[in-house]
């Protein structure tokens, strides 16, 4: 990876399923979230199955001019009341190749998600960042998002 | 209203709309965002058929013994890859009408929704409250929830 490489970002296939769950899977956070296996648990190809037929959902991927995904970004776009019933759009599952890092990818598919979302109709796009990425809160300032949210969870 | 009144929740139907919006209006944030008149914008009935038509989606009223929408909460259930691909549930547009609060209407819509992503294989509950509603974040800590992220966001 250099910064000539070309990046394109599209629509997530099955195929590249392997390689998302490794990005997921290869952060502080997601380690012990998720199980790299060979083959990869099926739970992951029935989720992808569910996002694939999923209108209002956009799982999407960065990849390189040797056709290697190095990104990952999935986009949900939620009708609601709320704003004279303008939509939202929630980014989530952004990820980014360890070693594709610093290149502009992250900023590439954040970028395309929060064009799409406006496409889309909506007037607010959303995310929640775990408190310690601190590098991903001034990313996403540097972005345009203001962290003027608290994104509360509630894992069971 | 008083402590031995009973509600209900139940499905949010087309007549529910301009009570829905009134309470969504009757906040600090909302008053400046939302088009109280009459009748009530079109825009509000045409976000109303999206969510309706929206599987993914239930956007519900707390309802009074005398049959008055009291309060409302949207939930949306997303399907994504992380976490072994289990869905998450997004808990949006939480409010309860001023002069029903401190019965405890709020925590019945929080935990119906709360249970109900459950139910359709969330492992993850999520929200955004904004960080001046410091009694919110009270309130969903209370009920479990975690301050564990930043709430980023971007309005057009």
């Amino acid at each position: 990876m250099n910064t000539t490489t070309s990046i394109s970002i599209r629509r997530a296939r099955r195929e590249d399923v392997e390689a998302i769950v490794k990005m997921l899977a290869d952060d502080p956070l997601g380690r012990d979230r998720e199980r790299i296996e060979h083959p990869l648990p099926s739970c992951y190809f029935g989720a992808f199955e569910a996002i694939d037929r999923d209108s209002r959902i956009q799982l999407v991927v960065a990849e390189d001019d040797n056709g290697t995904v190095v990104g990952c970004l999935e986009l949900c776009i939620m009708p609601g009341l709320s704003s004279q019933g303008t939509s939202r759009g929630l980014i989530e599952d952004v990820r980014v190749a360890t070693h594709c890092r610093s290149y502009g990818i992250g900023e590439k598919l954040v970028t395309w998600a929060v064009a799409e979302a406006r496409a889309k109709g909506c007037k607010l796009v959303e995310l929640l960042t775990h408190h310690t990425r601190v590098d991903a809160q001034r990313f996403y300032k540097r972005l345009g998002f203001m962290p003027s949210h608290v994104g509360m969870t509630l894992r069971s």
